[in-house]
């Protein structure tokens, strides 16, 4: 029997993305570098759909019907160019080898265009969803040539997350563009949990709202504009009590979060393409400081609570009705911070575009995260919405009417909690940080011109003027004339 | 006659370090592409020392004594490995290139190592002050072996800048150190200025100061902690009329600052070695944000000013006490910033040290840059001291009495300043990205717990205790119980 695609590396990932094509009607071949992972699958699932069981990667690529599909999910970096090596000799033009694991854009990139020198094609995918939406239907993130999307895209679509029918699935672009929407993906994914977290933290330090209480706040939360898997799955980790200690699992959970990653990738590239993604940025940061426990036990001490003006035990907002109000004017903080936090993910997307010359269809990107992956949240239809008519696309989202009325909506709400946080001492980085990105844009002069002059002092770097075409510097060290360049 | 140093670029930066060193008893050897510019340089400047002329990379060569200097200022990247292709058969075991340019420290490392190979010492250098600088003592920072700088050392140090006699010169650390440090120097530099930005933006919007009486605000300033060449140019460039309409000079400049080298640079490698340097991410990103003025100009006309509780042209603080207390605050505001900013540039600074193998002395870091360069300010005296004893030398700056107590003094009016900047619209990013990082560093707990906890949740990424060691894992899907890894 030959089958329709295989599957090299199974572990959880693999394994489940194999068992979700086989589900669908596929025939999946399976290979694995030790095969008592591969009997171990076959064992347990091998009920679920047509398997080939291979013990080598020449016999999986054997077992294959042309153009063959080659799909590898194993440890990103030097492994993955390994199993290329591997592959190499035993593939022919025009057969197909995809990456669907975390692999960064760049190496996508470069092993898009080596492969395609030899006539083979290389899809980078990403796929978001986590273990549960491998198996049964993550939202995909294919880029490679548009070629190789018509082999393999029915397969990939058929296996992906649905939204009201519609697969979460799409080619995005060439070569890098399917993990670098990915890695967005993640950058965002990022940003949401931070500003959920200042939520929480504000919540409880200025209101004192317990956490099984705050399950019950994001549960409710949960059925307004920020509803959202994320916000509902914070509901269930708020209201978990440790069975040990009796007390709220999170507060025996250590509070340190690595960042190493997808997060840190964009981030990193926002900075290189020139895409202001302040919230992504501090959402990594804020990952690092809660790294940094031994010193900010030592801080802690340094800096104790209670004196300049910094909150204490004593809640501020602990009145039903005040702490009724400050909730909702937290709701609202969060979701304007989460509308900007998604504009830069999309500017960046822009960006990027230019960039990378991919032709990113940022309506598709939208779609693709509506259902299957952690993001999802009603808020991608407004996206969708905002992308509609191909003539009337925002530059950037915040000038969509929908983001434009909704912060505006919230835009006193959230003044008032960034106002709070800096007054009482809670840290809410994105919350002010997303603030102070709206501010920036709304503005007609920034202080940059100050700065450019400063440049041209101690540098003498030029400036334009807003009345003239041309450079011009000002001889500071001599008679301060102004000269054009 | 055999020339000690040879200079090879001799653009301005080239040139007025080669009449440094010839001004200072050295016999220069001088090359550039075109014979031209050595000619000019020497009919110009001929008199002021001791001029060797060659017209090739191998008479310049031919001309110096061994252990041969030969220094490098041309264009960062493939110019730089050109004249080092060049060089390298005309040289010879134990001779030393020298790199003077603003080179990206992974190439300096990659350089170096190449080198090594070859017997040949390799010297990243990083140079700040500018043309001026460069002619009359700028502040140099050398990386590369320490054998390297026992040849070049006592040359470099007496072209550099001096502060009370000592020189602005000291071997900073093996391969990229010196460029390294270099490019932390000017990732402090975007803060300084963004910092000075937001004091000027806030004092102009909300208390009506137009440029030139803000320019002797900053003039006295200058008479405070926060003296520094910065603060100083800052007086002079508001103080400027423009000719040609009568108009402050910086009402007349585009406000849009480029950010592209090294304060991207730095904000990338802070990211990288997990050091959170937010004040220069967001002073990197409020650049990009200034540069995107097309977007801004259609933002402003979608989010009008006036409403949504902004500040209109009616200054809130125009009334003589309260503009003089908001001055005042400000000011406190700016100093604040700036101590968390060179905290975190230092912290990067530590991670780098512990990433990269170099043993960085930050006291003698923080002592080149007192002189010479443009963040040439009183507070590195400050840090000097910070780490005047061995043994007690702070985690981080913060923890340094100090830095702690200026905090504290300056923490009542830094948390109104940021709240103002929230409440009324003015964007100050870095002035409220800094006070949110000072007030996580003093958190015994972040609500990262909870990112863990939901982390375990979509991913199981598995999360510790804070009460026993393992590691934890909530069978969330299931019945909720506890399992350890």
């Amino acid at each position: 029997m030959s089958a329709d695609i295989g599957v090299t590396g199974l572990a959880v990932m693999g394994a489940n993305l194999a068992r979700n094509l086989a589900r669908n009607g596929y025939t999946v071949a399976l290979h694995n570098r030790s095969v008592a992972r591969t009997d171990s699958l076959l064992n347990s699932y091998g009920h679920e759909g047509n398997f080939v069981r291979t013990e080598s990667l020449a016999e999986l690529v054997q077992s294959l019907e042309r153009p063959r599909r080659v799909l590898i999910m194993v440890k990103a970096g030097a492994p993955v160019d390994a199993v290329i090596d591997e592959l190499l000799p035993l593939l022919e033009e025009g057969d197909i080898i995809i990456d669907a694991g975390n692999s960064f854009y760049e190496e996508t990139r470069r092993r898009e265009a080596a492969l395609r020198e030899k006539g083979l094609h290389f899809v980078g995918v990403g796929v978001s969803g986590g273990e549960e939406g491998a198996l049964n239907g993550p939202s995909i993130m294919p880029g490679g040539s548009r070629e190789s999307y018509q082999a393999l895209g029915p397969m990939l679509e058929k296996i992906a997350a649905e939204y009201h029918g519609e697969p979460c699935c799409a080619w995005v672009g060439t070569d890098g563009a399917g993990h670098y929407v990915k890695m967005v993906h993640n950058g965002i994914e990022y940003a949401d949990m931070q500003v959920i977290g200042e939520a929480y933290d504000l919540m409880r330090s200025l209101a004192g709202l317990e956490p099984a209480q705050q399950a019950g706040v994001f549960r409710e939360w949960n059925t307004t504009d920020l509803a959202s898997y994320l916000i509902e799955i914070t509901s269930a980790v708020l209201e978990q009590e440790d069975e040990l200690t009796g007390r709220p699992l999170v507060d025996v959970i250590v509070d340190s979060a690595g960042q190493k990653g997808t997060g840190r990738w964009t981030a990193i590239s926002g900075l290189e393409v020139g895409s202001p993604v302040t919230t992504i940025a501090e959402s990594v940061f804020a990952r690092s400081i809660s790294s940094q426990r031994e010193l900010r036990a030592e801080t802690s001490q340094a800096f104790s609570a209670g004196i300049n003006g910094v909150v204490s035990a004593e809640e501020l907002y602990s009145e039903q009705d005040a702490q009724q109000d400050f909730v909702e004017d937290v709701r609202k903080a969060l979701y304007a911070s989460k509308l900007v936090s998604y504009a830069q993910g999309f500017d960046m997307l822009t960006a990027a575009g230019s960039e990378f010359g991919w032709e990113l269809d940022l309506r598709t990107i939208a779609s693709l995260w509506r259902a299957g992956c952690i993001i999802r949240a009603d808020l991608l239809d407004t996206i969708m919405k905002a992308y509609e008519v191909p003539d009337e696309r925002p530059k950037n989202l915040l000038l969509a009417p929908a983001f434009t009325e909704a912060l505006n909506e919230c835009l006193p709400a959230w003044r008032r909690v960034v106002a709070a946080a800096a007054t009482y001492g809670v840290p809410a980085p994105v919350f002010s940080s997303s603030l102070a990105y709206y501010d920036s844009l709304r503005r007609d002069r920034l202080p940059a011109s100050l700065t450019q002059g400063l440049r041209d002092y101690f540098g003498a770097h030029t400036y334009e003027r807003v009345d003239k075409p041309g450079t011009f510097h000002t001889r500071w060290s001599e008679d301060r004339s102004e000269m054009e360049m």
